[in-house]
């Protein structure tokens, strides 16, 4: 089964999330993607979470459907065998290095001295080059002081590290763009993606920067409440708890029409000269509507608001822990074609996600594991740089490469 | 000056956030993304946060680099304009559409009657089809659960719309390979990208479904510190907070070696029996580890904290607020050239980001504003579809098309 992707050849030189992340998003969509490590695994290879037996599910999680060549890129020899693998002819090879010097031998400059056309990108912390990491991003770019409970003093790190999944996707746009303009031009080109440029661009596009510069405020922690609309979490009678919001102007209505609080919420409306026509007056008189649905809310059990918010299509969700989400979230689950239960070797069967992409010219490729390190290293080394059974042989006795873990 | 994907035409049908960014990242590398919304505006165009005179800085941040056209598609004859577009006869045309009902005219099946090639991307809340936004998915996805501090009861949504910011980001990617793909085979498709999907893929490629089914452990809060290696947020003796990070090895002997802590840290190793090389051990000890790094960090003020980890690259950061980001971070100033200060017509003049793509082989193209709902619309119509300027007068003069709203 070909994947969209079919016939692009990437190969990785990286750690951590956003650069595994982008080559793993062209991989699940039919990219060849070789991740390269040193024998033994590189700097992420025991990274959390991981089984009790200290296999990481970190790393099988984020080099899903990749090759694996394990290579010592101490020794000379195996920096050519990467040079050569990232540089070999082809019409798709293109390179993600991460966060890693890309200096010396790694250098687009050197690189493309092998192979004029190449697409290289190149994930840094700062524009500078110098490093950082999504959590010394992510504090500099406002979120944890505007995330929480109103009057929470601290910052509060959201525990999704946003800023990687971003520049992970956004290198894959990258990669996809260059890859366009070399089938145009011939030309091959050095992307470089800082992850501060993603976070503060991000800041810019929703709006932040503008508040701060134009209307000179910033945005203070607001809890739950969505921002300049009605929305809110909200306890069931049965101790479950929901988020409910209500932007478009259906989405008011079906929620006014489900309670039956009209009248109520009218008089809340007139009192305070608004309209709630308007989704910003919804948000001005929050402190008068939020008591309403605290109350009718908490008036009725989970199963009793679902049916009456279903019926008529409010905007609505459950919070749920990762436990419950996997076990009683059936978007989360098999019955979801996006995902499949996979033997992960030297893991187990869990449920693993495929690309979200659903391509109606293509089949949906199923989700493959995440290989073993060095599961790939003999085929790779043959088929892609058409090396002898005998001169395979010879680097692994020079502890060059190395061949599959035990699984 | 041609931006990386000069030649690609994109028509935008949507709102809010995940496909507008979408659209948003093609423009600001080049591609020609027509956004269509109704005269007066659509569902998003007065979202907040907005300017003290109620122009949308969300609107603004969403939509740059694009054109647009207002054009009312209640109207039989509006709707023969949009289909008119989105099929029209060019080498890269293709169609975002969002949480609207692609059924009908705007149905991919309609469309394609048009022009067998066409290429269109339908971001929907849920696989089914069925509504959600960012927020309720979030709920959903038990990030809200694990985020924020320890012993906290109730969820704690991250304000940043994650699930939106990779959804658009993911679109792109989408699009891109489908315009690969009909490049070679000469075939379009229809592209389905559930936000819920992306939401719970990346739930599982960050392990937590692993963690949950093979470990049957659902991840609990913890506070501000790094799951699975060091690292927290300190507070300097000055009162400033910074997050401090220790993942590699080497991140780890410079924090070290900066704090004279050694002795003490070896102290704790040993009377736990733990092996602080690993990354894992040093987050089991953190209510050892922690203690010795507050006292340290709360003895100096910021600036001495910086300049001794800076000498010798501890992984570190500064918390500030939006404010504090806009006005005192150099990354997020026209120093860094993914930004400029830009004229907003009717907003002003604030700082705004290009793309953080950054392509040795292109100029940057620098960011470019929002148009004014409808200033294209002229242009639009007489460039790619033809019209005479008797026609685009009577569409006019009908109130099937309008013009630029007043800046």
């Amino acid at each position: 089964m070909a994947g969209i992707l079919e016939g692009l050849r990437i190969v990785e030189c990286a750690a951590f999330i956003a650069a595994p992340l982008g080559g793993m998003t062209l991989a699940q969509l039919g990219a060849d993607v070789i991740r390269c490590d040193p024998p033994g695994g590189g700097l992420d290879h025991n990274r959390w979470p991981v089984t009790r037996g200290g296999r990481s599910l970190y790393w099988a999680g984020l080099n899903k459907g990749k090759r694996s060549i394990a290579v010592d890129t101490a020794i000379p020899r195996g920096r050519e065998i990467v040079t050569a693998l990232a540089t070999a002819s082809g019409p798709g090879a293109g390179l993600f290095t991460t966060n890693f010097p890309a200096r010396g031998w790694l250098a687009y400059e050197t690189l493309r001295k092998q192979r004029s056309d190449l697409i290289m990108v190149n994930i840094t912390g700062n524009p500078d080059g110098s490093s950082a990491v999504d959590y010394t991003v992510n504090c500099a770019a406002g979120f944890p002081l505007a995330t929480g409970p109103v009057g929470h003093e601290e910052p509060i790190n959201h525990l999704l590290p946003a800023w990687d999944a971003i520049t992970g996707v956004t290198a894959a746009v990258g990669l996809l763009a260059a890859e366009r303009h070399r089938g145009r031009t011939g030309e091959g080109q050095l992307i470089r993606l800082p992850l501060s440029d993603v976070a503060f661009a991000m800041v810019g596009t929703l709006g932040h920067i503008a508040e701060a510069q134009v209307n000179g405020e910033v945005r203070p922690r607001h809890g739950n409440a969505l921002y300049g609309a009605f929305g809110r979490d909200f306890a069931t009678r049965d101790g479950k708890r929901i988020m409910v919001i209500a932007i478009t102007p259906k989405q008011w209505q079906s929620l006014i029409e489900v309670t039956g609080l009209a009248a109520e919420i009218a008089a809340v409306e007139s009192q305070r000269g608004l309209d709630f026509r308007r989704e910003g007056d919804r948000f001005i008189a929050r402190d008068g509507l939020f008591p309403l649905f605290e109350r009718w809310i908490g008036a009725h059990d989970l199963d009793d608001v679902a049916t009456a918010f279903d019926r008529l299509a409010v905007c609505w969700g459950l919070y749920r822990d990762f436990g419950d989400l996997v076990a009683n979230d059936p978007r989360c689950s098999p019955a979801n074609p996006m995902f499949r239960l996979v033997d992960q070797p030297g893991i187990g069967r869990y449920l693993m996600p495929g690309s979200p992409l659903d391509f109606s010219g293509v089949e949906r490729l199923p989700p493959a594991p995440a290989p073993l390190l060095g599961q790939h290293t003999d085929e790779v080394l043959a088929s892609v740089l058409g090396l002898s059974s005998r001169q395979i042989g010879e680097l692994h006795d020079q502890k060059i490469v190395a061949g599959p873990e035990a699984g």
